[in-house]
């Protein structure tokens, strides 16, 4: 079965095909760029998108959408992570927090899927806690100052196969395959 | 000529009247919640609410967006100012820029106007700086830590009446007009 994914990132193409392939999916890139709405919830932002993708192209697709959540700033950047990025970066967030004891914080990805009738959601995420300074130098985005529970280290510090033993994405899409799996 | 105003707020309304209905435009409100997308600049989330609402009632409207954009901060937070206050507030941005000496920010509004056939827009700022801590209790939003240029006090510790002197909203608003009534 073919299955659209709506993503401009290669990386993600190559994480879903590694678990979707052997299952018999062939998993087919297109890069439509869907607007992403102001919303509270990931869960908002991905059905808003997937349905501005089944409006114009119609055959069974899947896109993912995801963010940094951080408790003691209402969950902020949340939603808004790749924006909020780009302009204050990982030490605006450790900035935020100076003093603060509570550094209780989460990576979320919610994956919504379309199998030709009505969109599905998945979510996947990870438990953690922000760091009090930024280290390792792997990994992208907040990954210096994300620890994940159970761990002393942070994301920047792993080796992308242990980063990806607590992936939130890797969570998500396995919540979608057993959904394609086994219909739950 | 009728116009629909495309907001929830019943204070912009208000505004927008006693600069309309003079030259013999009625404005009427309209709530229809268009969605706002995650984008860099007013315009593009301005212009993208506009043709929804094109979409779904093509009859001449116009719709307003507005942000408070700190230059030091690369534009936070900008388009989001709404979701940053609801999370981390003014207080995160004074935090954001202690020890920070360029204090210089706008605030910034945009109106996209549908008179029935294409969208314009046209954007109106008020230029200032960010104080060291928060003054005044009048104003809302980012108003107690905002000092318009040529000014000492912040928004909040001004009159309703002062303040719109200022207005980046009623300059967008004269922009419009002007338009309107000469086309230009």
């Amino acid at each position: 079965m073919e299955l659209h994914f709506i993503t401009g990132n290669d990386n993600k193409v190559k994480e879903a095909r590694k678990k979707l392939s052997p299952l018999g999916y062939e998993v087919i890139q297109k890069d439509m760029d869907p607007p992403e709405i102001q919303a509270d919830s990931l869960e908002e932002v991905a059905m808003f998108s997937a349905e501005w993708v089944r409006e114009r192209s119609p055959t069974p697709f899947f896109l993912e959408d995801s963010g940094f959540f951080v408790d003691v700033l209402n969950g902020f950047p949340g939603v808004y992570s790749a924006y909020v990025f780009k302009t204050i970066g990982y030490m605006g967030i450790l900035r935020l927090m100076e003093g603060i004891e509570d550094r209780d914080a989460r990576f979320m990805a919610v994956i919504a899927y379309y199998d030709g009738n009505e969109i599905h959601l998945f979510r996947g995420e990870v438990l953690g806690r922000v760091s009090y300074e930024p280290r390792g130098d792997g990994g992208f985005g907040y990954d210096p100052i994300f620890i994940p529970d159970g761990e002393s280290r942070t994301f920047a510090e792993m080796s992308p196969e242990e980063k990806n033993m607590f992936s939130h994405r890797g969570r998500a899409l396995e919540s979608f395959i057993r959904y394609l799996e086994e219909g739950v």
